[in-house]
């Protein structure tokens, strides 16, 4: 299955902070961070855990830029 | 000034394509490419050029995990 | 690869609009009509046309309820 | 009062979970259920309940395609 | 019909370019200048004009903070 | 630094509710009052206090116009 989206940033889980409704999960992007918040349901569902090889996907239309 | 959106990923533009109304901008972030759309007004407004070091900037709640 | 975001609506591509940099996409779901509006990248890079079987994929913090 | 979001699916409110700040609403859409996090306060607002009748709303930008 | 978006800022309408697929609307709010990237469609479908009274609504989740 | 979002409303914090990932935000922009959801992260990182000047920044994508 290939996706829209155009922003699919390899990384590795360093944390996840779960809340009742939405979790937290930070993302090791080839030395940078990513942070991302998600359902709880979805780290479930991914059966998500730290050291998990990942994907963190961004539309690219939900991206800035700064200068 | 500081920005509440967690994700602000260093790198180089690589390539400015602009429409009418929305242009993209592809970025090179540690050897992975970001792609964004923004308003062409923007690519203006920044005086943004191919080679400029910018910051890709994502809201949190924008970001998906894929695994 | 298994997504974060929670909805994903099977249905059938109706139509195609390119513009330059982005372009709009109808997906019929279920007798419901979805727009999409994504890069005119994503449809090369999908090779999407008329009449094929897709995912509409939405995060859920994009949706929105009205009552 | 027309809004310009181009995504308006109409379905019946299965399930809504609050947490502090955000809630989950779960909406059946013709057989397939979507999932949508608000603020608290749009539940409390819209006297939200399991069994209205609803929208769910989303804006073109925010949809993708998988295929 | 009420909307879970929390922010409804009333405004007019100052100024409308379209491209192919998606359009720009410059709405004036107490005097700051609020840009909203919508589909063509949508302006269309609204029959938006310059001067027409309106509301910029946005999703509690894609408001960021500068301090 | 710039950003490429066209929305910055000036205002001032009238609230913070922290749930224990994300916080609600409102900010008086003007005599309307703005909602933002972001991570309790990002209240802590801008040292966020009612009372303080600040910005609330939509990127123009996520705007939508109603008639």
């Amino acid at each position: 299955m290939k996706l829209s989206a155009r922003n699919a940033l390899k990384g590795k889980v360093l944390e996840i902070t779960k809340g009742q409704v939405v979790a937290k999960v930070k993302v090791d992007v080839g030395g940078q961070s990513i942070t991302s918040l998600v359902s709880v349901d979805a780290i479930e569902d991914l059966d998500l855990k730290v050291g998990d090889e990942v994907s963190a996907i961004v539309k690219s239309t939900e991206v800035m830029i700064a200068k």
